[in-house]
């Protein structure tokens, strides 16, 4: 029960400066999509993740799931995004499992132009800012605590 | 306007499982602060800020860019906490600049529990699990990115 789970000033720093990194380059991607393409991340993630499937289609709840939304922040979100052309709801009725979230041709068009725009950004402010070292480094623990968090959550060690 | 900005399939890699890193270990962080302590990532935020703030007090407006949300997703997440005695609005008619968010006493307790249980998550999940090296390339990296970012919201190069 004497847990001793003390993290010093330097570690604090470290975990807060992630934390940071993450949000303010994310902010700022999502900044610069909207001014060179008119679309947001969540825009972004959806149409990629519909692109990257089968058909360029995908039920409510897998693509919740692939993007890690919520239900209802999902929800509203196409709704935005049908009303704008990106993606279309159809029903499925063949199967009795509801509907479908399919990109449409607009919606294609939309997402290429925006990954050519974003991976220019994503180079001049993430990539091209780090060292060869620090990409080793980088990836080597993303892939380290990636694996410790999926066994944390199917093991659980309390 | 012949741009090149293609991206190799490694930097692909590294930027996007640097993404699943924040987000899967945001997503565990919180949890298991919601099962061991009850409390969302986003009340634990707003509460550490206001912790944080000279009298435990802080403007919305404030309190919103600090931890970077939008005027709407604060304005609900303060009513919820509100409900559960967290925090607490107060008008400030004084200076007829409006209101003022305040940590309550039971948030104040909530959170000094809660700071307890997340370091504990913290350390396991995230710094026990990096090398010294991996350490000082992050927070290298960390520094270096965020300094670039601040020139870019700046001065913008377009």
């Amino acid at each position: 029960m004497s847990e001793v789970s003390e993290i010093d000033p330097a570690e604090w720093a470290l975990f807060q400066d992630f934390v940071l990194l993450h949000r303010e380059l994310a902010r700022e991607l999502d900044r610069r999509l909207q001014r060179d393409a008119g679309i947001s991340q969540g825009d972004y993630a959806v149409m990629l993740t519909l692109f990257q499937s089968p058909d360029r289609r995908l039920r409510p709840g897998a693509l919740g799931e692939a993007i890690g939304w919520e239900k209802s922040r999902l929800s509203h979100q196409l709704t935005r995004m049908a009303a704008r052309g990106l993606v279309e709801r159809i029903e499925c009725d063949t199967d009795g499992r509801g509907s479908l979230v399919v990109l449409t041709r607009d919606g294609r068009r939309a997402l290429l132009r925006a990954m050519r725009d974003h991976a220019r950004d994503i180079r001049s402010l993430f990539l091209d800012v780090l060292t060869d070292d620090e990409k080793r480094a980088i990836a080597d623990a993303s892939s380290r605590v990636l694996s410790r968090l999926c066994g944390a959550t199917e093991v659980e060690s309390a």
